[in-house]
């Protein structure tokens, strides 16, 4: 794992190189003072991203001062002023590209998450994220979700247990997974197990794990869980969920409904940097 | 700059960070034999990330080993076995979910790039990308690009020089600054002037540039600036362009047309792994 | 996070340096041919750190073979061979020292934990570790202690959640800290709360935590509070406990009992390579 | 080779991996002011470590100011303040842990040391560790044994010819070891060697070495060499010796004793932060 | 790619490793104040290098000061102070010898640089240098290149398009080279092709491309080409050129000389400090 | 400290960055064969490098196999073959560039040392290196060294003591340095202190050091030095010393001669590689 800082320096080299030709041949002998610049929302959504833009101008100089006025998680307008900085314009031009492409990827997932949870706003169902992220950028799109009003289900595969089919037909039976899983992993982890039938549900449910993903099952199927369920386990709703059909799923009464459309079917917030 | 190795190092530490908590409960004592899977499609579109795929399974243990069926650029429809891969069931878990991030990220990009390529077919403007692009990750995306049939436009601020308004504004004129550039950039580069009006155009045209960007123009004013142009310099359209209008601009008879759009408009195409 | 290669690379780095000077000057013109060797043990316990001493030897040069006789978790008395290998002399000198130091080091781990667990063993207690591990090491040391029969208790700051004093000073009460935790923690992650008195135990009872950590008490107030949960939440008992008194504490009945001491208390084990 | 940063950088994310989930749920709309916090010792010994734990604040955010009021070093009794730390409450408990593990491991073994050192202090001989370090801390565990008076044998393979038996056996003979080294080594350094009888150590004596390391010798024929040497070489004694027969081999009037339980010997110092 | 900084870090620990055992052996208990010294020049040339210089002081504790009194592609006589810097004796110790490396590698190409140029001042020819640069280095090479008044060609194998008789053999002819080239680079590259007669010459320069390289051709061919050209592409001259025979090279009127000697012809340029 | 593997995959990253452009545009669909292709002196000298050759194209795929013919420290003519490569023609493209700028860099180093060491082989004095190398390569600039017949004076800071003026000027004398030193460092290191003037070597030679440099001595000073120590310590002669004046040293009867002029003063020896 990459430490944020160390992130955000591979980053900008991806960008700046050997150096930024542009800038070194015009600016070269301008000997420029500080400048200011605003960034500015052009369209309308959810501010996520903030930690990341400072750490972009940190690695540049650590001359350039940043302040942001409209903190993570809150709601912009087109025009809104979203933060200040001021530095020297080489500088400035040489972090602006990659700042804006993180604050508006990050603020286009916390736009379209917050878009999501209103919708089941008034149901029992949590929204979560899945491991369907961006390589590299788990931790921050995740961050996104929450800045967005989302929860985030598990970071990797080493922090909670979630038992699918591959491992069932490994191990032979659902009871043994479980069995097998309560004896060697770490007591501290929950354990999830993830079904595709009311069948296999059925035999989950009677095996003592803490979590069951419906997993592609029908919004009657998953009706049809909860009632069985009866709130003796955590269930969560999953598989091809988004904007059309999340609300006929937070009616079942279900707990948690996890999709990746919270973040891969976001699209980009709008920002620009002016000086 | 990391190596592509060192990428898909760091991408799996992601996912995996200190092990595989699952796979090792349920799996430890059972010394799987080696196993098959294939990847498959699951919607219609162009395969790219044959080789990030790839280094994914060289990266777990070495003794995977992977075919593709289907290469970088071909088309595919739901159902198509991409790739055939083998190796332990413990190992090909914890590959598969980074394997189908990228693979799906990078063929989402190659299909939308495809679908706009053959809308500006019949004419003369090519389709070039922009630096708008997921941090860490541009090299595959324009890689991605490219086996949708499209362009690549500068990989950074390294290797083609792109003078902005900004640029500008400090320098003084379009003229002082190309002259700049011209005397201190390397040679081996050209030099490319970001206009916003017809007027700016003009300026530029006369100072002897290699390349002029037509910077949110309309329709009207790039065909205005092609006749204008006659053929003297490279001419590309760029801000805002999209499916929805990308054939009006290709008709002006623009030599290039980039947008941020192919790229950050396409949407993961969807395929799975199936032991 | 570094990769188990790259931890094992600079380690080996450590020792190296520029060059192992006493065999570049001696074994130069030799010419030497693969040479067969043994790892023993010098006295008597439980082995562990077979994957790392693997990892050594593939990072010297990749033709060394070394092929283990006793696997990770099973006894040895002086004298067996854990392992054999094959290589050029030089590369089995070259990472002779760090293969024992890591050897040494994780099966006395392995050894201390054995001993403890067998001492409560015929008691519901299972034993946990601590986050009290050596800087860089703690996968490993945390592998050591399964391989000894122990169980793990959280990886980091980031799997689990455990509320400490400090939190509740900051907080203002139990009751806040939980209700907060509940609210923005991710619900994959199970909530466990420190309490030093047996007013505090009751407290967090009564506030639906999943896990409560008994911390100092002594024996007396460890059966206290398992007799108050009668079963309603995980109890585990901590501070200063080790072989002297672990006993004790298991017989109160409470579920986990944790120690640094299983890490901290182990003094490494005797290995050799023989030529 | 990390940089010593880097090294503390890599343990924190050891630690913190993608974040400390009970401070962010709990202190995160808190707005805390920065806190006072100290270091206290619980057991008495000798400090080593302040560099370090120095590291480790700087590394969270710069913010934190820690002064160390006693230094490396120096005695400390239980309740003993050792630093005190003013920062967010968040970051101090953020590197708390990692803070307290490298303290209380280096002050063990300059504690450790000290007692070992206490012990031949009338004898000519001075106490040397080993190469038997924990991997990855060799410098900051050989800078405790400094810390604790003792001094240091060489860093690793890189710094120091040390002609073991199996260098012998390859070349042929002491003779034609020493020769070849002579030979090939830079002459900056030294040269040593290790002889397991009187015999090995008469002909070592022969071949104008600088220093014989008289390994697992008994205190009787440490004795017989000390006489034969009559003050020509450096002499060494090692294997096996530790505070249950260190005085004896002081005694010969050797000039060195080297010794792995120097390190390995000692035990965690305890120290505590209280807010 | 490294970072600078980090570029400065490695180089440093290369120096340093463990630690300067000298100066903390001696300076130890001194608790010295911050002292003053300065880089001088010691003997005459062209100054580069200041960025590394700054760099290296930067990274040792950060409390070092330096002031460059002459700046990068200046003049200096033997004498001439080229900086001034203050900080603990022991730091500027640790400092000293990178410090001094780089300014004298690099001032010694600038000096080089400017020899070269000022032979061909009075001729259209301005000087290139190539990829034979000093691994790791050739940025900091190339920037010492443009302080002596040259010019850079390509960075690498990835900012610009040079055909080779390699690319020409395995391809099969200059004519479908260029095809290939035109129709897969991104078109913000220029095409250079690399020809050793004048027969192939003509043939490039009938295809199309932007930039011919003439290599190893005698003076009395370039003339020949330059004629041949009449202004249409730009033409380099290149192979074997140093101080013996640049003129005669410039006065056939070609665009530009690019030769290796300008780096590989240097020699270090000498500086030293004084307290 | 990198490895040697990571020296060289970034030493391939600076020259091919994000791809090497021109054989991606020309190869692309060529599914060439592997070629054969030779490496081949151009100029007589000592050859350099192998190990560093051999890297580089391990590092690009794997399957390049190459042969040396010609093994380090060996003399080669015009014309001679010095290793055999096979491998895919883009491959080998990539990797030709950075393997001769090092076989070139290593094999001068080796052929300039020869001919030094030639000069003076019918005296006693050894010639040694110095600190002044390439920041990065100094381990490789020494082994250079050694293929030519010199020896190696210390790594870095880390692993000899040598002491200055500026540590005698803030010791206060010559007799207290040494004190301090023999005191506080390793005894595993020698101590080495380096003096100006006949003066500063008598006080030197009466304070038990191990080694005196006489740093910028004339000849005749040197003379005297020598005749004044008969034999007692190890005495080096120091300071702008090179083939016009290394014998006139050399016949003084000085331990070793050491000089930067022997990495600094050579010329990259002439390589190519033939398809």
């Amino acid at each position: 794992m990459l430490s944020d800082k160390d992130l955000i320096k591979l980053a900008l080299l991806e960008d700046v190189g050997t150096g930024d030709i542009t800038s070194a041949a015009l600016l070269k002998n301008a000997r420029l003072k500080p400048a200011g610049a605003i960034i500015a929302a052009r369209s309308a959504g959810i501010v996520s991203g903030e930690e990341l833009v400072q750490l972009v101008f940190d690695e540049i100089v650590g001359e350039e001062v940043i302040r942001f006025v409209v903190r993570d998680g809150h709601e912009v307008v087109p025009g809104d002023v979203v933060a200040e900085i001021s530095g020297k314009p080489e500088n400035l031009l040489m972090g602006e590209r990659l700042a804006l492409n993180l604050l508006s990827h990050m603020s286009g997932i916390a736009t379209h998450t917050r878009k999501l949870v209103r919708l089941i706003n008034d149901y029992k169902a949590k929204l979560l994220d899945t491991r369907k992220t961006t390589p590299l950028w788990r931790k921050w799109e995740k961050r996104a979700v929450r800045d967005g009003g989302g929860l985030n289900h598990r970071m990797g595969l080493y922090d909670h247990v979630l038992i699918k089919d591959n491992h069932i037909a490994v191990v032979g039976s659902i009871e043994d997974a479980v069995k097998h899983a309560r004896r060697n992993v770490s007591p501290v982890y929950k354990i999830e197990i993830e079904v595709d039938s009311i069948d296999a549900f059925k035999e989950a449910l009677s095996c003592g794990v803490d979590w069951i993903m419906l997993d592609n099952l029908s919004v009657e199927e998953v009706s049809l869980a909860v009632g069985e369920n009866a709130g003796k386990v955590v269930l969560e709703a999953s598989g091809g969920i988004n904007e059309s059909n999340i609300v006929e799923y937070a009616k079942t009464g279900v707990d948690y409904i996890s999709t990746s459309d919270v973040i891969k079917g976001a699209r980009p917030l709008d920002f620009g940097i002016d000086f």
